[in-house]
Order: structure tokens, then C-alpha cells, then sequence
């Protein structure tokens, strides 16, 4: 099976990144097709960023899709334009936000969340309002380092995460940590060892959520909000 | 002072109507600008329109401050775009939905909303939980006549959306009713005489809260989700 | 148009820089009548000085009407007496803390309100849960100075209510600040430009909501609770 | 002991109903002071009718104590003035409303209310928010009987409650009944055989209570909204 | 009347000192029967404890019902078993924590509670969440004291939670404390004194809750997930 | 990987038709040890049925660890002894309730769940709500047929889902079901067919997502209330 694990940002190093933690946890049949859209934004922090960001990723659904792809991942922290996707696209979408919201479900009772910049936590807390899981996050935190600066060493993100996990665990009574961009999905594994407590990482959690979805035969319903859409012309798209 | 009004679809005979609805009720000294975006789809019906609307918004938004707007209303229902205009504009943003929202609660104890198709109420119910007026909401309901329909006869909008306010009324315990796009202003007025509660237009209402906001010196806030978007290139925009 | 501006205590130095501040922000064609009872309380601090304030509340808005007025703010932060006043009227009525809660969350994701006495946290955090918004409130705190003192130098409310909202801005992670009491109102302004976030006073929130409802020809839904009183008797009024 | 049952309307022979339910079910070393204000309306049948008995049922509570009352019940089902009365109280006060919602919540996982008259259950449903008892309430029903008509055989009161106890059974899912007015209580025994689930009186349910806190030495809190009124007069009253 | 207090542990000797703490507020003409099951652990701490202590505690409730009992606590915080023995029993069942919730939401707008271990916390928190008071509560806390150690002198139980109950005053704007264990029930008066503010034992509660639903003639519905279980074999047991 | 799908009841035949189901979706390498304990009843219908279930799936948990498994699956709706389960387990635990909630998240804004009798209902919305997904839930119903008699072809237990199903759609908006039985996995593939929407088996779900966690490398919290139980003697057991 193919899996679309799209970065609704422009950068194809972060793109080849996220590509590899999808690889690297999928089942031994699934190809993943890591892709970008050509338009929109560098990066995805805040409000406007996601707006100039979905026409592409709307884009990539349709051409993964004629390229065999029967999932799709959306591999930005705030699950950008997830509600189109699902209307566009034939097969299962998954963000990566709530796939770590609901699989931290399954492992512990309360999680914090930990993303980049400030500006980011609001459209993060309205979508976990939204999918119903806010009494089970205890707190969304951020560390201040853009997300194109996450792997540059001077700014030692693994710390400012390290540091913020210590608190969650003490402050906010956390028992896991969701990493609250796809950037993060390098330090998971030793940000884990470090805590003690589970770390999530949303590209894995989506990627197998999609898997699973695709053996159990289930696609999204077409009964409610997530109709197919009406046959329109959108002027200059 | 000058308000935008920006209708997100291309419909300049809807935007006409609606520009007119909120000249209607403006104070004496303001002048409404009422703009659509010359990008996107004809009518908003759906997720998928709400993606192919905003960018095309945003630069309208950008253009009403040029010509000296300070402060903007979202004329669709789905407050579509709502976030991301607030980040972009120098001066308030209101989308009607919450205008309607909140007048309403000034009214009443319950209300009920009539929007035009099933498929979009996924979104508004969305909208009022991300408000917090969710429990303010009897119910969501659709008249299954489509956006640009309203106008034509042969689909007796008027009537249906009046058989839905009787249904409201009996079967929701509604005290008010909110029209659900921006396209009913014109019937609000004679459907309020016939059902003998209030019903709401969400133009109006958000024209009022921008005078409002105006007159107060308020302004939207820069210290959380609403900052100022990062300088950044949106590659294809 | 006559707005009454009610100031439900029975100070009339407090109703009189009430009324200055509601006629600053009305419109031009707006006379503030402001008004207090003669019976009740100096100040209203906590749930038994709201009860023997409304009836003379009602008193006053009955007499207002007579006088013309065609909507009614109700210029006490705990909105003592809104439903009732709303049963009792003909015209709209808006209480200042809604007025404010409702305004705030146009400009802002969260809000914190800074009130009086600590006594009076417990009525406004009912009120926010009421009206829906208590997920819009980051935290209600207390600066301790009494209603009466807020004018007295030696008390320095603003200092202390500056500090708090330091405090909102760094604990809660609030955007805005709504203004606690009516009579701080004249602190407003000050304190946004200190604080560079949104400072929202009830009494302008309320007038313009008042001028809002009025300009659209929305009055209070007869449906629900709010029908007008049957016709009794109350021994000893 | 002697508990107070202050029914706030001034309708002796109501009062006097109300006292013998409530010693019906008292302890033998419990004397019930059934009591009313000489002020305010007849029967409580909205908001409005709230307001003006407040004031007599404070001043109830104080006569009551001087004559040795150790607790109160306040026999409204709106839970009329119960914030203000505990402050005003050096005893414990208890609503009928909370009382029949807390007890029917350790029989029953969801519980329907059936009150009298329409324009009641607006502030009935807050009271159940406030308690945060909103989750196990089904719906609250109205009879559109009033209360000074219960004992009326021409409007066959008990025949109507028993239909909408048919009703919520059967549409609600309700497994428990809350009879919503202290002028119900006749009624209790007789539609919990005919219903087969419990039916709860509230008066009877707040007089056990209040010698349940009086045998454990419990009183109210003074840490936050009940805290002693602030010496204060109350012009007029 | 008889009513039966199960301490679902084995711990004899905590049973008798549960035992005198309920007889004491007991009515004149109550019996304490207080029994502990044979099978399970000496102390539940923890979601394993609860279960292996159940089918003791269903079958103390069948032999107190042997006895005369009419009325059932189930004497351990957690409300161990709660909704398994309302089915079993054909009297009136109350959970000490549950009955401590409800009265303190009589007494305080709200509380903190203050339990033994950490790892009960969630338990707590998640019965608060299914009863409808979780808004109630303002904060779970633990003194990190072993149940079985409460009594030992050398852990300074009443210290510890003195300490807490400091914390829970300045910290969560607590107005109340419940004791969050069976086997506080001895430190409540003490720590009542020296707070200001009530201190709640779960068992006294409890008792005298079920002695008000047996006065009322109130008994679990049968009409939801409180049926008498079917008629099967349960092997092994 | 060998999973371990436990049948909390008694009867060997369910538990082979539920294995079968496992095997049916498994991954490739995944190895179903389908088990269930010799003690408890031979179905769960109710809260007692539950309780006397749990010692022996936790036994069947050891025993299955023991054999190598390194994950397990509930296979029971209720989601029977979930929390203990997860505290004695050293690999993840999901139950088929949360599974199949979690998964109709990612396909539909609102799922309905039809289980088999109406006494079941109370606690699959207990566990709704502690899971935080009770918005995201329109209504549990029930067919009232029994576990046991779901493959008797008397029951039609498939003609009464779908007329269910039918009425979900219709009445409570549902845009996917939710199956609320073990049992009833067989039928998922037909109803889906015939109701256009999807239809989710636990039984599956929860096998996808066990996988899933254990492909990512991820285990339960051991910082909350899934702590390993403390080491103590459960007489009896």
C-alpha cells in the first residue's frame, strides 16, 4: 500500500525528514510518498501560514491519489486544512495532531503537548476542543525555536524540550508528552529515555492509524460534513 | 468611518445585497465598502470552498485598509477564514456567525440556527463550540436550498426556512432564530413578524459589533494566537 | 435615541462618572440617561447587596421607559438582576459584564477579569458559565480594594490592578483584560496603553451593544424565560 | 433540632402543606418551622417573582434563628436567593431544587424534572449548570399548570405530571423523576407507584439533608462567595 | 434501622474505627453494621486493589441484607464497586466519596480533596468527572501516605495533610476539603479547627445520606444500569 | 508479534468467532492468542457481569505475557477492567470501546453505537465521558438482544442493527456506527454495505491500534494511575 505523508510547507529537507520517521515505522508492505506542495509557506506558524498552505496540500491529496496512494497523512501539527482533505480525497486522511492526541489516549490518562513558538498553541487548544479531547491534554507548551530552526544546534531544541517535559511532569501532572510539530519526530526516542514517560511523535502515530484504517477496510463518511465537494470553479486556483 | 464588508465568494450580485443589508443598518457617518474577493468559488458550501475563499479574502483585507477600512466584517456564515483575517488586519475583524451568536445570547436563552445545506453544519457546530456557545445552540438546521438558489422563487427559500423556525420553535425550545448565511438578510425581517421572536442576520449584527468595537478603541489582540504573521514568502500567492 | 445606564447602588457620585463614561462612547444621537436607585446598598459586593439592589433596579427601568428610554444597561459587573430586568422591560437590556465578556472574545482567544473583592469571584464565574464563556476566561482575580475606595488615592486600584494584569499576562496566558466593576472604568485606557493588550471596560461595551440592538430592530425573545411577568402582586413593593 | 422551611411566596396554606411534608419525613428530635415572608408575590413563577421575595425570605432566616432555627430550607424549586441566604445564615441552607438533584443522583444515572410552568425552565436549567448536575438531568418539563392551581381538581394536576412522567420514561430515558415545586409534594408517593422509578420531592429531600450536615457539624464555607455580608444598610429596607 | 458500612478491605481494625466514625453521627435508631469482606487486599490503592476487593464487598452486601441491613456505604473512597452493588442490593447504596462530593457542594462553591498516593489521584478525578462535579472540585491532592500508614506516627498523617490542606486554600481557591480516604475520618474535626474552613469525612456522609433515603422511602431505579443483574452462574466465584 | 485477544466471559465459541475476527485484520507477522478466563459469567450485560469477569481477564493478561504476548486487546464493549489491566500489563492494553471511538473520530464528526441491551447503555456513555469523546458520540442505542443470542436466527440481530442504523441516520444525525458488542463483528461488512456509511467493529479497531503502538515502540504510563500495582496478597484470588 502507498501512504501519502504530505508537509503542507514548502521545505523538501524537512519533507525528506518526515518521510523518513514514516518509513521507518511502517509495515513492511506500505511505500511512503513524502511529499510537499510547490506554493504556500517555508513553514507553518500560525493562522495565515495554514491558510496559504492547504490549496497546495489539496493539490498533493489529488496527485498522490493519481500516483496509487490509498491514505494520507497530513504531516503538520495543526492537522492544516484537515476537514478539506478528507472531502477531496477518496481514502483516509489522518493529521498528525490528533493521531498523537488519540494514541496518547490509549497510554495515559493525561498528556501535555509541546510545539515551537507561542503563537501556535491557540489553533492547537481549538482543535483539541474540537476533536473532543481537551480534558485530556493538561496543557499545550512551546519552546520558542521556529520550526526551521529545530535542527539547527544553536538553539538547542532537544534541551528547551527536555526542559519543558520536567516541567509538564511536575507542573501540569502530565504522563505523557505529545511533540507538537513534525520537526520534533528525531528527539522522540531519546526525549523518552530521558522522561521516563511515553513521547509521542505525530507522523508515526498517523502512519499507522492510516494503516490501520486501510486493513479494516473503513474510509470517511460521506453523510455528514465531509461530503464530496459540489462541482465548482474556483476562480484563479 | 469605513467598514469592510467582504463577501468571500465572487458573487458580486450577492455582495451587492449584502453590502446593501449593512449600509441599512450602519450609523449615519459610516460608509460601507462592501468587496469580494476576485479568487474562489461562487458560493461557500463546504470545507473545500471555505480553502479556495480566504486567500483571496485576505488580500480584500489588505486592500480595505488601503483604502482606509477600520474594520472588517466576514460575510459567511462559517466565519470562514475568521483567525487568519484577524492576524492580517491592522483594525477588528467580525465574522457574522459569531455576531449573530452573540446578539442572540443578549436575547434569548436558546436559539436555533437555519442554515442552508446539510453539509454545512458540521462546520457551524464547530464554530460555536470553538466560541464556547454551544450550549446557547438548541440545534443546527438545514433548509436544503443551496446558496445562490436563495433568490429564486421556484425554491421558496422564504417558505422553507419559515417551516423550520415553526419546527425550531416546537422541537428545539428555540427563543430566537439565526439565519445561516449571508444571503437570508432579506428575510429576516418578515420572518421575525410571522414566528414573533427574534431573528437574527448576522450581517447586520456584525456591523454593529465592528461600529462598536470602533467606537471603543479596541482592537484585536497581539498576545496570543492573533500576532502578526511572521515575514514570510507565500511561494504561488 | 435614550439609553438608561443603570447603576444599580445607590451611590450617586459612582452613577455619575458611569454616565460620563457611557456618554463618551455613545453615539452622537445617543442621551445616556444614568440613573440608580434610591433604595439598596452603597456598593454591591457579593450576593446579598444584589438582592436588595434589584428591586429598586426594576424600579428605575420602569421609570426610564416612561422617560423614553428604548434599551437599558445594567451598570454592575455581576449583571445583578439582568433576567429579571429583561422580564420587566420592553426594550433591550445587556448587563456590563456580559457586555465585556461577550466584546472581549472578538479581540481576543482568552481573557482574564480583574474584580474588586475576593468575595465577588464566585458570582462572575457563575455569570461566565451561564452565558457560556467560562472557556474564554483564562481566571477571575481580586485586587481587594472595596467598590467605594476604587477613587481613593491611598488605595492605588490602578497600581493594583496593573499588577494583576502583569500577573494575567504571565500566569494565565491571558490576551485581554476585562475591567472588573464599573467603577473602573476610568482606568481603562491607561492601563491598555501600559499593558499593550485589549482593556475592556463594561459600561462602553454594554452602550454599544444597546446601540447595536436598537439599530436592528432586535428586541428580548418573549419565548423562554425571559416572558413578562404575569400579573401579581408583590406585597410590601 | 429546629430546621427552618421557608416557602418565599406568602401563601399561608401553601407554607402549611410544605411544613407537613417536611415533618412528615423529619427526625422525631426534629421540629420544622414552616415559615413565609409577608412581602413579596403569592406563588414564584419567573424571574421577576424571585426578586421580590428574596428580601422576605432573608428576613425569615433571621426570625428564624432568633427563634432557635439551627437550618434552613428554602421550599422554592428555583433555589430562589440561595447564595444570598447562606451568606446571610449562621446555620446551613439547602435548596429543594439542589437537594432533589443531589439525591437523585445517587438512585439514578439521569433524572428528568417536571415543573410547572413553562417560563420556569430557564432558570431551572441554569440551576442545574451552576450545580454542575447538567450532565445527569435528561430535560426539565413543564405541565403549564400553576402553582396557586395544583390543588385544584379541575386542572387534574397529578393526571398531567403522571403523562409527562410517561414521556420522559419513555423519550428522555429518564430513570428518575424530579417533581419541580414544593407544591408537588402531595403527589410523590402516589406517581412513584404508578411510575415504578423514584420520584423525588425536593422538600422532603432538603430536610434531610440539612440534619445530615447538622449531625456532622458541617456549616457553610466562609473561604469564598457565601463569605458574612459586609455591614452595609440597605436603604428602604 | 440497619445500614450496613462495608470497608471493601480486609483491614479488620480499620473497619472498627470506620465502624465508631459512622455510628457516631449516626441517628438514635441506626445500627452500624459495619463489616469488611474476607477475600481481596488489606488496602485498595490503586485500580488492581479495587478489583480483587468487589466480589467480597457484592457479597457483604448480600450478607448484611441477610442481617435486616437497609442501606449500604461502601467505605472506600474510590466508590469502589459502586454501580456493581445498586445492582446487587435491594436497598439504597452511597459511595463516601460521592456522599462527600454532594454535601460539600451544599457547604462551598468549591473544594480540594486530599488523598492518600498519587496513583489514586485519576480515580478520584475520573468519579468526579461520571458524577457531574468535576467543575465542582477544584483540585485532587495527595499526601503520598500509604492507607495502611494513616495511623502511624512517624508518617504524620495529620501534618501532611494540614500542609495540603494550606496548599488547597492559597493555591486552588479551595472553600472546602474532603478527606479523601476512609481512613482520615479521625482528622477531620482537628483540621476543620485549624483551616476555618469544613473539612469533609466521606463516611459520615455517607451515613447519613442513606438515612435520609430511607426516610424518604427513595430506593436505586430500576430502569437503567441499575437492573438487578440476570440470572447467571459466575464460575468460580 | 503475538497480540492477546481477551474475551473477558466465559464462552469459548464467542471467543474463537473473536479471534477469527482479530486474525482476519492482523498484520502479517501478527500472531492472535485468542483467550478467554475460565472464571466470571458467560456474557456481560451489566455493571455485576463486569465484575466478576475482571480476576479472570487480568490472570489471562499474566498467562498471555507469559506465552509472549506484547499487547492486548479487551474484547468486550464496556471496556471491562481497562485501567487495571493496563497497571498489571507490562505491553499496551486497549479496549474494543475506546478502539472503535477513537477510529470513528478519524472518519466522522458524530458516530452512533448500538449495542445489545438496554442496561448496557449507562456505562459505554460513563465511558464515553471518561474518554472525552461523549460530544463526538450522537447516542448509544440498544437492539435488547442478549449476547449470546446475536447468532440466533430467531433474534434477526442483523435486521434489528439495521433498523437501528436506520433510525441513527435519520434521528441522530450519525455519520458512522459504531458496533457496541464483541459479537456483532460479523455483521459489520453487511451493514455497511447496506447503510452507505461506516460501520466499526471494536474487535478490529483495537487489534490496528495495538499493532500500531507497538510498531512506534510505545507503552503505557507508569506516571499516573497506571502505576504497577503495589505488591500485595489478595486473599482469596
Amino acid at each position: 500500500m502507498k501512504i501519502a505523508v504530505i508537509n503542507p510547507n514548502t521545505t523538501a529537507a524537512m519533507t525528506r525528514r518526515i518521510g523518513e520517521a514514516a518509513q521507518a515505522v511502517a509495515a513492511s508492505g506500505t511505500q511512503i510518498l513524502a511529499r510537499n506542495p510547490t506554493t504556500g509557506p517555508a513553514s507553518i506558524e500560525g493562522y495565515v501560514d495554514e491558510i496559504y498552505s492547504v490549496p497546495g496540500l489539496l493539490a498533493e491529496i489529488r496527485r498522490a491519489e493519481a500516483d496509487g496512494a490509498q491514505g494520507h497523512v497530513i504531516a503538520c501539527f495543526d492537522d492544516t486544512g484537515l476537514e478539506a482533505a478528507r472531502c477531496v480525497a477518496n481514502h483516509p486522511v489522518v493529521g498528525i495532531g490528533e493521531a498523537a492526541f488519540h494514541m496518547a489516549s490509549l497510554l495515559a490518562g493525561r498528556f501535555s503537548v509541546i510545539t515551537t513558538l507561542h503563537r501556535s498553541i491557540a489553533a492547537i487548544e481549538q482543535n483539541l476542543l474540537k476533536y473532543g479531547l481537551e480534558r485530556r491534554c493538561a496543557r499545550v507548551r512551546a519552546v520558542e525555536v521556529a520550526v526551521l530552526e529545530l535542527e539547527d544546534p544553536a538553539c538547542d531544541a532537544a534541551g528547551r524540550i527536555a526542559d519543558e517535559i520536567t516541567a509538564a511532569l511536575r507542573e501540569d501532572r502530565a504522563e505523557a508528552i505529545v511533540l507538537g510539530c513534525a520537526g520534533m519526530a528525531a528527539f522522540a526516542a531519546s526525549l523518552a529515555r530521558q522522561s521516563g514517560v511515553p513521547v509521542l511523535d505525530g507522523v508515526g502515530c498517523a502512519v499507522k492509524l492510516i494503516e490501520g484504517l486501510q486493513a479494516l477496510g473503513l474510509n470517511t463518511s460521506r453523510a455528514g460534513g465531509y461530503q464530496k465537494p459540489l462541482p465548482k470553479i474556483y476562480a484563479g486556483f
